[in-house]
């Protein structure tokens, strides 16, 4: 008998007929032999209707009671779900976040767990009880009620699995798992039947919204399996899983891309130690996020100096730079906001070279041109005009063979890069 | 300084512009220079749409998690309600019934309170915080969310004012007080300036639905001065106090009825012990409250035995009548759904004997026939032919002195009876 926590989104429970959906599966679970606990979010619309009356009464509704507000989203949810299995004959019982003793830092609408008791639902669990719990919440050490953020409810779950030990956190989404990369955009996209952290980590952390990447971190720090499944079709899911040695790797898992980005570049500063520094400073102290940074010295003793930013802060990223570059003396200023980023990600390249170079072949032979490029242990991103977004991504996704026809590319030293 | 609890209803909350009405009124009381504590139901209409949620999915909602998803209605106006205090730049907290520790019985959809912490509450308004608390729920000693029933914030507030050893509890409804009888069958009733707590208990049970009666009981029990006032209009409202020996009492306070009885009678039944019994028994086993009771003994050693029930089981409790009038060889069984419940309310009448005959020959005088007779030490109820209720309820009003315009007939001795 294994101990499964399973986590449905505002999607999977947004209507009541799709709360009793979600009660026959919790139920399928039950009766295959399984200890159930089942973690749950708002309905759709409802923390977006508990916002809108806040703010018809405060501009900017406080954190603490905005929390206070938001939780009962989730708390409207344990119980309907609750009933819904208690019709069906199965004894269960709902908590709320402080009920189980989710215990967060006070950093209202972005806590961060700190402990969980759960006494209280093992106990449940041993007397043969299903046990559904209100994900997003917790609550400080003075009672008060927390919530974690946007999508929070992925890690109520994980937690809540790793405090119990379970045998695996599934996520019910309304994807049917982890795909290489975007299906809208690569038509032959291919589910995954497992995929690593260090890769979910990368392809979450580029735009692949299936998972909040808090929740994955905190999968692998307590080493909590994690699957990805469709609330509203059958099958396996992608499991998320711990590297194995003996695994034989893919060389690489998937693409990811990120529309949001936006360039800007400060041409011919001199190049002298604090200069980077000096133009990022004003732009941190702006608390504008910079996400990749590319620096190259040139012979004339100058330095070009370039970084991307999130689209919505381009404008005021770029007055702030037109300001620094002044006083810093620099020849010039400019930036684009017409780039996408393009990621490639695989523990496979780990231990091969030869990716980078066959990404940038792949890209070179559509006529694509490579405006920046940052790597890391598992991941190669380049920037690239955004008209290119979808020509380079199919190419990519052909050429480490990863379309659902092709065959694909492990890392046995087979590649000719 | 005076510690003032207020209670406001589900319509004083209804909306986010009468939140903000509210929290204003709030905000006069605290800067009058009083500590102030404030309890609020659900917004309108909140409650019922969570029942409606519920009974999509389960024909009859299991108590327990009908209490964890109704008491979210609360937590969203007290959480509403502070922002608006906050943005008017008052510093203040809120609590549901669980965080300020109001302890209950397990009795789920109908729990009573057993105790009150309080401790952050007062210690929220030491340092000069507002503090405003859900009404209607409470935990209960394994940490379930708990209701009190429908009106239960009523109780909240004057259980709290009961800990706190508040100054007074103003509860807040859509009337500017109790009046005299029902403004809407007499035009020249009249607010009260003050009623005592028996006075108001009587008039509750007997229909007028201003304040729920469990939580006059309270007040009266741990003597805190209850006042009723208009969350719409300005005005003293009327407060509910004890009864001060030295206070000048009108005879009569005034006048309750009850449009939902219905009477039922069973003729010549033998007159032997235990015949009450045997026909109040198997109503009782139904579950059918008996309101009135009249018992009469005839020469010939049968009797005539004649009780009220709520008018929706009056069907119900006829067939079961009938049968039981069989089994004791009663001579029949007949009963009339078209009656009303007249009642005059005052501690005036404690030491005076003539009101009953007053009260008789006003309604003779009119040609109204009294078909039940029961008397209490502070109340007097008949039972009439429903189409006489108007006419009955206007001429006791003015011949007890209670119209507007009118002489109150104060208990002097000075009354003809």
């Amino acid at each position: 008998m294994a101990l499964i926590v399973q986590k449905y989104g505002g999607t999977s429970v947004g209507t009541p007929e799709r709360i009793e959906h979600v009660a026959e599966k919790v139920i399928k679970t039950k009766e295959a032999g399984n200890d159930v606990v089942v973690v749950v979010s708002a309905m759709s619309g409802e923390t977006n209707r508990l916002i809108d009356l806040a703010k018809a009464i405060h501009p900017r509704p406080p954190a603490r009671e905005l929390d206070m507000l938001l939780s009962t989203g989730e708390q409207v949810t344990i119980s309907l779900l609750t009933m819904a299995l208690e019709k069906r004959g199965h004894a269960a019982r709902c908590y709320t976040g402080a009920q189980v003793k989710i215990l967060t830092d006070s950093a209202h609408s972005k806590a961060r767990i700190q402990e969980i008791d759960a006494k209280v639902v093992s106990e449940d669990l041993k007397v043969g009880r299903i046990v559904v719990v209100a994900g997003f919440q917790g609550v400080d050490s003075t009672g008060a009620i927390t919530t974690l953020g946007r999508g929070g409810s992925d890690t109520t779950a994980v937690a809540l699995a790793a405090a119990l030990k379970a045998d695996e956190c599934q996520i019910y989404t309304d994807v049917d798992g982890v795909y290489t990369t975007d299906p809208r955009v690569v038509s032959k996209a291919r589910r995954l039947e497992r995929i690593t952290f260090e890769e979910m980590l990368e392809m979450a952390s580029l735009g692949s919204k299936i998972l909040q990447i808090r929740s994955v971190e905190f999968a692998g720090k307590y080493h909590v399996p994690l699957r990805v499944l469709s609330t509203f079709e059958e099958g396996p899911g992608t499991l998320i899983t711990f590297e194995d040695e003996n695994m034989e790797e893919p060389l690489i898992s998937g693409i990811a891309f990120n529309r949001d980005e936006a360039k800007l570049t400060v041409l011919g500063a001199p190049d002298r130690p604090g200069i980077a520094g000096a133009i990022l400073g004003p732009i941190s102290e702006a608390n504008i996020e910079v996400d990749m940074i590319v620096q190259n010295v040139s012979q004339s003793g100058a330095t070009d100096f370039t970084f991307t930013v999130h689209r919505n802060e381009y404008e005021r990223a770029l007055d702030i730079l037109q300001g620094s570059a002044k006083d810093m003396e620099a020849k010039e200023v400019y930036g684009d906001p017409k780039i996408v980023k393009l990621s490639l990600v695989g523990v496979g390249m780990r231990s091969h070279a030869g990716v980078a170079s066959r990404m940038f072949k792949t890209l070179a032979d559509e006529g694509i041109n490579i405006q920046m490029i940052s790597t890391s242990e598992i991941k190669i991103s380049v920037v690239i005009d955004e008209k290119y977004l979808e020509l380079g991504v199919r190419a990519l996704h052909t050429a480490f063979g990863l379309d659902e026809d092709g065959t694909q590319l492990r890392d046995e030293g087979k590649d000719a890069g």
